[in-house]
């Protein structure tokens, strides 16, 4: 048994949190756990954690007196994917649509399994899928 | 209730697939699903998928007559957080340490609960925490 039981926190990176915040909380509906500054906005996610970063604050070193949280950060398009199930693509598709959010692509994997995928402002590749994509249910 | 029921897929970075499939596979311990040439290696952890991609292959759109997977990709240090019981830190900082993986940070937030940093071979932040540090247990 390995003692990694799961990913609890997913880690994305913006440079623009008010537009990702309004995304994620609005369009998405997930909730908001915590926003610092222009540093980082946080979301709960089922029973893990997604994080959205400005890399131009988490690639400084952590400020003397701070708990020493190593420094990171990315440029370019990062990807997550959200477990969804069958029955609630549909809906998830529409309302994307109807935010103004265009499905960038939607199909069907040879192992049986749906998923959508499109962008969050800041252009990271987002995906809704099933979890029978990866053999999970 | 939010339909995203949690999310499915974290996705890391990096562009020497060997050096992280020894790391992810030989020193974490993780489930190898699936390796594409140099393109990606992918790992089971929990209810969930690690992907890690070597952004020089998917930045490039795809090619004719495959899925039309978005591209994406990016450049820096990514960041993920393993998810780990109390019981398991100790033993986990040991065999990182035993790899010679060195041991970043280690410290206790203040609301409870620990967390450990290193590094991947792409210098990738990891991080392997207590749920308790979000309130989850």
């Amino acid at each position: 048994m390995n003692p990694l039981e799961g990913i609890l926190e997913t880690a994305l990176y913006a440079e623009d949190l008010d537009k990702v915040e309004a995304f994620y909380a609005g369009v998405l509906g997930l909730q908001k756990i915590t926003r610092a500054g222009n540093r980082h906005v946080f979301f709960r996610c089922g029973p893990g954690v997604l994080l959205i970063f400005n890399p131009e604050e988490t690639m400084q070193p952590p400020e003397p007196g701070s708990l020493p949280v190593p420094p990171h950060g990315t440029k370019g398009s990062g990807h997550a994917c959200f477990r969804i199930s069958r029955q609630n693509i549909d809906a998830m598709a529409e309302s994307l649509k109807a935010a103004g959010v265009a499905i960038e692509s939607d199909f069907h994997w040879p192992n049986g399994g749906r998923s959508i995928y499109f962008r969050d402002p800041a252009g990271n590749s987002l995906e809704c899928a099933e979890a029978i994509i990866w053999g999970l249910d």
